[in-house]
C-alpha cells in the first residue's frame, strides 16, 4: 500500500518516545507500534501505534522492516541480535553495548543477516560540534595542538537505570558516548595513541556521574573531553587552540568567538601587575594585535541521520554510523574505564 | 648605625630590579648594592647602591647581612651556596633549583652555615590564590572534589634565557613553581598520590610553553594546574567544584562567584533540546534552587615575604618558605617531566 518503510520501537521511555514521536513524523516511516515490558509507557502511541504485547509479538509482524532499540544498555545486544535474526534492520541507542565482545557478536548477527545494523549517534550532528568541527577542518587557528570539550550540569545523574552499573549507567556511557563520539570523528583520520582517564563518584558510589579524558593522537594533538553533574558554574561547551589563535564555544546557543593573532611580530609587552608579582608573559594582548570574528554556523540537520538509515536499507547508500566507527568507540569507553580503575594512561593504536 | 639588615641582590635583571626597588622602600632593610655579569645592568640603582664589579667582591662585604639571588636558574646553586659559605643570610628567586640533588646541596650549606635560606614564593601571597584557599578552608562548598588553576596569556614565552632549557627556561619551571606551590599549600596536609603531566611546544622546541598537570591526593582530591601561552582565549583563573556548589575567580581582578544549590530535594527538572537532543541531566538550574554569592576578598600583603625573612634572620620568627616545601615542590617538578617525557601516569607518595 506504500513504499514507506515500517518501523517500531523496543523500550518505550524517554528515549524510545522521542523516536517513535519522530517515526511518525518522517515520510519516508510508517511508525507501526511499540514494545515495552512496562505496558504503561505504551499508552498513547504516536500515529494510533500498536502496543505489543512481548517482544516476540513485535517481531514476528512482518510489515516492521525496522527497529529502533531503546532499552536500558545491558539488553542491547540480547534485543538487537534477536531482531537481526527474525530479519530487521536495527538501529540502536547509544552506547550500543559496554563490551567490544558484545559489539562483535552483535555486528556478526548483522552481516549474517543481512541487515543493516547502526547506532542513534544523533550529536553527530548538533550545532555547536559542526561549528568547532568546521573551524577545525578549514584549519582557521593555523595548526591545533589542544581541542577541549565540556559538557557541565548540576544535577547528578538520573535516578532509573541510569545510575545502576549492572544496566550500563553512568555518565561515561550517557553524555560520555557522545563527546568521545564527536572526538572520533572530528580528529580522523588520526589514530589515538594514548588515554588517560578519570572518574568522579560524587553524588553516586555505584557509578561513574563524570569524567576526565586526555587523549593525545599521533600528530600530538591533546583532545580533553569532560563531563560533569556537579558542575553549577559551567565551563565553555568547546575550547580550541591553535598556533595563530583560539576558538571557543560557551553554550548550546553556540555563544563564542575566535581571536586571531593579526600582528605575530608585535609580540612585546609591558609587564603587567598580575597578584602581587609582575608577569610579561600573561600580559593580556591588546586590540591591534588580535582580531576577533564570530563563530560560522553551519548547516545540519538531525533528520539526516534516519534519512541515511532508510537509503540504507533501500541499499541506496552507505550507512553513516558504521560498524567499524562503533568498534573504535566501544574499545576507547572500555580503555577509558581501564585507564581510571588503574590510575594509568594506555598506550594504543586506535 | 641602625639596626636594619644590610642587603643585595645578585643578578639585576627584571627580577632582580623589583628586589632590589622593594628592598629600598623596606623600614627593616638598608639596600646596599648588585652584582649582575652586565654591568649595563647595575645602572642608577636604587638607594645610590654600589654596582659591585664582581660576585667576590659582594660576598666579601661586612655590611651585607642578605642576598637575593635573581640570575637565571641554571647558576642558583652555585651562587647560593658562595653566599652561605661567605656568612650571608640568602632569598633565591624561584625556581630554586632544577633537581632535588641541587636542592639537597643548598640546603645543606645553609645547616651548616646556619644561615637562613628561602626562596621568594611571592605568589603565595596573590589575592585570587588566598580568595581559592579561603573557600576551600572554610568548607563553603562542603566537600571539593576537583580543583582548577589555569594561567593562560598568548605571548609564547621570554625570548632570553627563559626560552633556552640549558639556563632552566620553560614555563614549568617559570609559572609553573608558582601554580604548582599554591596547590601543594592549598591542599595541606593531604598528600600527592599521583602526578599525569603534558608539556607543550607550540612556539618552541626547546623547551615547554604551556603544561597541563592532572594530580591526585590522597583523599581523592583531583586538582588540574595548567599554564599556556598560546591562548588567545583566557579560561578562569580558578574553578572549585563542591559537592554542595561550584566557585569560579576568572582573572586578577578576582571576579567571579560563589554559585551554591538552595534545594537539593528540587533536582527534578524538565528535559530541554541541546543540540539535536534531549537532556534533562544538563538543563541548567533555575534560580529557586541555587543561590548566587560574591567572592569575599581575604587580607594579605606580599610584604609579608620580607618581613618574615627579616625576623627570621633576627631569630624572632620561623621562616615561611621551608625547606622542606621547597623539596616537595622540586620533587612534584622533578615528576612533571619524568611523567610528560614518558607519558605516563607517576605515583608516588608525597
Amino acid at each position: 500500500m506504500s513504499t514507506k518503510i515500517g518501523c517500531a520501537v523496543i523500550g518505550h521511555g524517554g528515549m524510545g518516545h522521542f523516536h517513535s514521536t519522530r517515526m511518525a513524523e518522517n515520510p519516508e516511516l510508517d511508525f507501526i507500534g511499540a514494545y515495552d515490558i512496562l505496558p504503561e509507557h505504551l499508552a498513547d502511541l504516536p500515529n494510533n501505534g500498536k502496543a505489543y504485547a512481548s517482544l516476540e509479538e513485535l517481531l514476528a509482524d512482518d510489515r516492521i522492516q525496522l527497529v529502533t532499540v531503546a532499552t536500558p544498555n545491558d539488553v542491547h545486544k540480547e534485543i538487537v541480535i534477536k531482531a537481526l535474526e527474525s530479519g530487521k534492520n536495527v538501529i540502536s541507542e547509544k552506547p550500543v553495548t559496554m563490551t567490544l565482545a558484545d559489539l562483535d557478536d552483535m555486528n556478526a548477527a548483522a552481516d549474517r543477516a543481512g541487515r543493516v545494523f547502526t547506532v542513534h549517534q544523533n550529536r553527530r550532528w548538533d550545532p555547536d560540534y559542526l561549528a568547532m568541527k568546521n573551524i577545525f577542518d578549514k584549519n582557521t587557528l593555523g595548526k591545533v595542538f589542544c581541542i577541549e570539550s565540556r559538557v557541565h550540569g548540576s544535577r547528578g545523574i538520573p535516578g532509573d537505570w541510569r545510575n545502576q552499573r549492572e544496566h550500563g549507567g553512568g555518565m561515561v556511557l550517557d553524555w560520555g558516548v557522545h563527546v568521545l563520539d564527536q572526538m572520533l570523528m572530528m580528529t580522523l583520520p588520526r589514530k589515538l595513541v594514548s588515554v588517560y582517564a578519570h572518574l568522579d563518584y560524587v553524588t553516586n558510589e555505584n557509578c561513574d556521574d563524570g569524567f576526565h579524558v586526555e587523549a593525545i593522537f599521533d600528530d600530538g594533538l591533546v583532545f580533553r573531553a569532560e563531563v560533569g553533574t556537579s558542575n553549577f558554574i559551567s565551563l565553555p561547551r568547546w575550547y580550541m587552540l591553535g598556533e595563530n589563535g583560539s576558538a571557543v564555544i560557551t553554550d548550546w546557543k553556540l555563544n563564542g568567538e575566535i581571536v586571531m593573532v593579526s600582528d605575530w611580530e608585535n609580540r612585546d609587552a609591558v609587564p603587567i601587575i598580575a597578584g602581587v608579582g609582575l608577569t610579561k608573559t600573561m600580559a593580556p594582548r591588546t586590540d591591534d594585535t588580535i582580531k576577533h570574528y564570530p563563530i560560522e554556523k553551519v548547516g545540519g540537520d538531525w533528520r539526516d541521520f534516519y534519512r541515511n538509515v532508510c537509503a540504507a536499507i533501500r541499499g541506496e547508500a552507505d550507512i553513516i554510523v558504521t560498524h567499524a566507527q562503533q568498534r573504535r568507540l566501544v574499545k576507547l569507553l572500555e580503555t577509558v574505564f581501564a585507564s581510571a580503575e588503574r590510575n594509568e594512561v594506555v598506550k594504543l593504536e586506535l
